[in-house]
């Protein structure tokens, strides 16, 4: 499809705001021109007066916004197979770390590849998330951890955007980890590399947000700070891993500074989910992280709630804590491990991803949205949750395109 | 490819006994005659004199056995969402049930499909295996739980191995769950149905194994020995669900009539380990089940590893408790939740899930096995496990056709 046409014989999950569960319209029908949505509602209310266009019936499949993974790191070098399997078979960190393993394995892979390497490898696992309707992705530097590096991941992550129909957003992640050559001297990194990086990286156009690890291993918020106002003086916006193994502070940071989102959470409180409500930050929940981790700390769902937190969910598609390039899955880990409801999965990966990555015209289906849809052999939006490793998608339409 | 050719360039995990983990093998060759592997073994051993045959490279990609899938419900009518929708929406058990949930809706939703109905909805889920290299794929009956419905089941099975280059192995649940129609009263299920429909369904060659559920919410030891009985005279080998959610004896029973396999058995115990060692039974080791119903219970792994109990893992793909279609995402749950090694995962879907079902000729490369082969793009063994909803399979082949 292409064009101008109308989307009939369909049920829509909008996830626009209404009262009924999902947004969700029955037998709904979607006019869209120039690869925008113009109208979408009850088929019975559409006049063929206003949209007298190619019809196209949908069989009475489902109908949601493509979907949108707002926090991934699919861009590096390596893989750490190597890693997972010297651990179960006994390996300690120490023999692990030895051996070459962790993040600095990553690094060490990640500043070796060339641009086009660094393409190539993240191509299979984009592919894998646009096989299951995805339309947004984000992407994160934060493997380089040098100048030159963290500049090549975006160039990547930008590229991946040319060679596939598919909006990526990216985000700078120089305070991810101090690397090697600057070990002990974590302040020296920020003013020395990660702050020079951001702002090359950002005269380049190769920035869409900024973002850190506040974290015991990694940076303190007083750090973080320092980066932020960098990218507040560039007018832009931030978002912050943060309570993911502790408690650090860097949510009211975050939220101190109007985060997008501020993502893990698990050890976030009532005060945090407060002061995000206040700033209108996304709480960006990452159950591939907490179930590959092992990790027994839930984030606080029951706070977000309760303080209209808004929550995405994501993959956090990385090679050490969350080898994970399923949406789907993310969901229904997303209600498994952390009893969302689905409804609350599916807007965690349509209306508030988009929202955690400051768009404002994806992630609903409603009059004036871009035309990016996913189409479902399912008779239910539930079903997207329900099943474990199976892909329904029957169709994917990309800014009006299929 | 088809008839008579050698594949080279490839790393064999043979999962054949050998010194080596995974039995690999390098820089490795196959030859493939009639559907069979009549060499397999390092490349430069490789006698051009004995296969002078087309040669098919592989470009260094990795070759393991097909992959197996020991223990499935894949054929069944309706699905579960809307039940795991209103449990995340707070509905209490009593609810669910109220509204006709649990696997009651399953029973009446089996019932009412038709043959055609129950082939065509389970043909998506055998499809989701096959896209990931499955070429054995065991089916259990257990949701008619009449003799027309039992049967119907089976046949719906058999005929997915007509439709799909793929080996159906099937399997008699009638003592999976006592009917309402009989409710209070099961050991006259088990007489006036459960054997009745054992026999007409082994009449008919419905049957390669006789399967039971047995636990507090199910059947005692003593029913299901009863059942055993009847699988010994009529000459067909036992599996059993045993030890899921409480300690019942089941496994005991099960070794004692030299089962093939005992599946769940989080709950046994070293006296169980030791008879299943004892009787060549399999540890059929589900997590994707473990993983739904959020036990905590964890299968005694060591006991097994001390004893020699060879471990298999499967999706226990079912509606309730494991809608779960993918036996790699079931390798990296078995390592993640149960700390199996990335080794013992890729043997549970291979080798040892070939012994759970009888078949002597299936899951190992080497002269003499069915040359039914999953070819990967990933350079180590490992990468299968690690990963988690990414499919990196390259090509599938089924008795020497691709
Ligand atoms: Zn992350
Ligand atoms: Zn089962």
């Amino acid at each position: 499809m292409t064009g101008n046409y109308v989307l009939t014989g369909a049920s829509l999950a909008t996830m626009a705001s209404s009262d009924t569960p999902y947004g969700l319209i029955g037998n709904g029908a979607v006019a869209v021109s120039e690869g925008r949505i113009v109208w979408a509602g009850r088929r019975e209310k559409l006049s063929a007066d206003n949209f007298p266009w190619k019809q196209v019936d949908l069989g009475g499949r489902l109908v949601t916004p493509g979907l949108i993974d707002c926090h991934t790191h699919i861009v590096f070098g390596g893989n750490r197979a190597m890693e997972f399997e010297m651990r179960l078979n006994g390996a300690s960190y120490e023999e692990v770390a030895r051996a070459g393993g962790g993040i600095v394995s990553t690094v060490s892979a990640t500043r070796e590849a060339s641009l086009e390497k660094l393409v190539r490898d993240a191509l299979p696992r984009l592919d894998a998330l646009i096989a299951e309707g995805a339309t947004v992705v984000e992407v994160k530097s934060g493997y380089g951890l040098d100048l030159k590096t963290e500049l090549n991941m975006l160039r990547a992550a930008r590229r991946l955007g040319e060679l596939r129909p598919v909006t990526i957003k990216t985000t700078f992640l120089g305070a991810h980890a101090t690397p090697a050559e600057y070990k002990g001297r974590d302040d020296a990194y920020i003013d020395e590399v990660c702050i020079p990086a951001l702002r090359a990286a950002h005269t380049e156009g190769l920035v869409d947000a900024v973002d850190g690890f506040c974290e015991n291993i990694a940076f303190a918020p007083a750090q973080i700070e320092r980066v932020f106002k960098v990218a507040q003086e560039l007018g832009l916006p931030v978002k912050l891993h943060a309570e993911q193994l502790s408690h650090q502070g860097g949510t009211a940071l975050a939220a101190q500074y109007g985060a997008l989102s501020v993502d893990h959470v698990e050890y976030a409180n009532e005060d945090d989910a407060r002061a995000m409500a206040a700033s209108g930050s996304v709480a960006v929940i990452l159950p591939g992280a907490f179930y590959t981790i092992r990790e027994t700390q839930m984030p606080p769902i029951e706070h977000f709630r309760k303080h209209g937190v808004p929550m995405a969910l994501a993959t956090d598609c990385n090679p050490g804590s969350s080898p994970l390039t399923s949406l789907l899955l993310t969901m229904n880990m997303g209600c498994t491990l952390f009893r969302m409801t689905p409804e609350e999965a599916l807007a965690g990966i349509t209306r508030n991803a988009a929202r955690a990555l400051g768009l404002t015209d994806r992630g609903q289906i409603a009059a004036g949205m871009r035309a990016d849809l996913a189409v479902w052999d399912v008779e239910t939006p539930g079903e997207l949750a329900y099943r474990i490793g199976f892909n329904p998608l029957h169709s994917r339409i990309y800014e009006g395109e299929q």
